[in-house]
């Protein structure tokens, strides 16, 4: 079996994609010169796009054949910079995309001011697109996205988090764009109530994916992803590998993960110990497990849709999602 | 003379008015409890709710008999409130309205999150309302502001800022949604475009005007008016009173200037010692001069409309916000 990877929807999109980043380079500009800099450090940083990717992807699987998109696309990614200057803010994280965040280098007012421009020029760019229905979902999108940090931040510390809780984290604050991003495709399109609902399905089963192979790869993944390993864990952010291993954790270890997680300086040993015992409870690769299940949903989702390269080249988005060398 | 005051406007639109606090708080409440707790906090702690009552007063003096305007007014003020929440992260501000900021009680994360959440709320409301154009004016308002944030942040500290600089970061920040505030209210009315252009103009000039008031207010206030007298100074701030004061003096002066906004730590009386140079150069009467000049314009921009109950309370509004007592 070949490695999945987002290359063949990469190739199908390429056009696209060039004329999206440069609408994305025209749109973070400002007289203030502090904001494209800082913008430009993080949309430039080599992310993979993967929000826009999905419309672009999405309108080409309804055969949309105008330019809507481009300009959607843009303001997807927009809405998901702007998202991540304010995490930046909020977790106190020390790298994203393996470079030193913005919030490092020009400090939390920056991020925040800086993302609330970026914000603001993606509802200014709905408004060019001028659909009130899209402008709909991707202000519906943002404020569930801002609802499931706020969740997500009240929390924070609670060793004792339950699966719900999480899940609900997931799908608002990482979920909802993913679902968003994939239905304005088929609303660019035209396409009927019933494939719009499928493709905002598509997205948010892929998203809920995405979301728990990420929190996995946090605790398991290698220096290769760009991501810092350890960083839910040294934030006291408490994801389904965690939880999954509390349930199952005798007296002692729940004592572990509760003073690990409390925000209470760390040992050293700290982090070897938390991997070891996810181990022991084999709970990385059921949190990949329930991954592929969720990823599993996403491609039956896409099986209305005729064969084509562009539905395969989804497919693979899924496949790359949930089985990402770890 | 009467003390100007904003009574005759509250008197003008109080139906209105209740209308829109009971949107407010029905728009503000979500399944995560944190959220309401924390926009609460703010939204009811006692604001004047001057731009959400100039939409109001301004659909009134166009004559506008619909209700598109009560959904419009909360609207700003969530984006007005947003912004407040996203300025305490920038500002460490320890006091807005006489009371403990949002940001001392729950961090920083919960004010960049509600606000976030809050802005959403925001272009969902407009979405509701339908009218790009509507949408349009208070996305480019949205932008701006964050470019007149960052802007500011980037003469922070340095106190040979511009009289231009620190105009323009007025206009942004503050003047640019008390302009697009008023222009809502003529363009729910469907007035002409000179009209619209005229309560936009209107609406600039009272916000410059209230700015500067505001600035000047921050060396000379009293605890009376709730706001912590110095603020500005602390913050390294440049505002216009220091400006004008610079521009005046010795080498020794500007020295002082120069190292009392450098964000190093200040000697307990050098708030005392800054005021005392205001007083030498009267820049905070220079200040306030420069505010009337602008509200002088803002009520010439009244005179297109016909004299009426709801103009003169709008001229009382322009005069309470460059005669506060000091």
């Amino acid at each position: 079996m070949h490695t999945p990877s987002i290359d063949a929807l990469l190739a199908l999109t390429a056009t696209d994609l060039v004329a999206v980043n440069t609408l994305i380079v025209e749109q973070m500009q400002s007289d203030v010169p502090l904001i494209p800099q800082l913008a430009a450090h993080l949309i430039m940083a080599g992310g993979k796009r993967i929000r826009p990717l999905l419309t672009l992807g999405s309108a080409l699987l309804c055969g949309y054949q105008g330019t809507r998109h481009l300009n959607l696309a843009a303001c997807v990614e927009f809405i998901h910079t702007a998202t991540l200057l304010h995490d930046d803010v909020v977790d106190e994280s020390d790298k994203r995309r393996g470079r030193e965040t913005a919030n490092t280098i020009w400090g939390n007012k920056a991020s925040v001011l800086v993302g609330d421009y970026l914000f603001s020029r993606a509802f200014e760019g709905m408004v060019a697109d001028g659909s009130l229905k899209v402008l709909g979902i991707l202000s519906r999108a943002s404020a569930v996205i801002a609802e499931g940090e706020v969740l997500q931040l009240s929390s924070m510390h609670n060793a004792y988090t339950t699966e719900a809780h999480y899940m609900a984290v997931i799908r608002a604050k990482t979920a909802a764009l993913f679902a968003a991003a994939t239905q304005v495709g088929a609303v660019v399109a035209e396409k009927s109530a019933t494939e719009e609902q499928t493709l905002y399905d598509f997205g948010m089963n892929l998203g809920i994916a995405f979301q728990l192979a990420d929190d996995a790869l946090d605790y398991s993944g290698t220096a290769a992803t760009g991501k810092t390993l350890g960083n839910d864990f040294a934030q006291g952010k408490v994801t389904l590998p965690v939880i999954l291993a509390l349930q199952q954790g005798d007296e002692t270890e729940k004592s572990f993960w509760n003073n690990a997680l409390s925000g209470a300086p760390l040992e050293d040993t700290a982090f070897t110990t938390a991997q070891q015992l996810l181990e022991k409870y084999q709970t990385v690769e059921a949190t990949l497990t329930r991954a592929r299940a969720f990823g599993a949903q996403a491609i039956e989702n896409l099986e209305v849709f005729p064969d084509s390269p562009i539905k395969q080249a989804l497919h693979d988005v899924v496949l790359f999602a949930t089985e990402r060398p770890y």
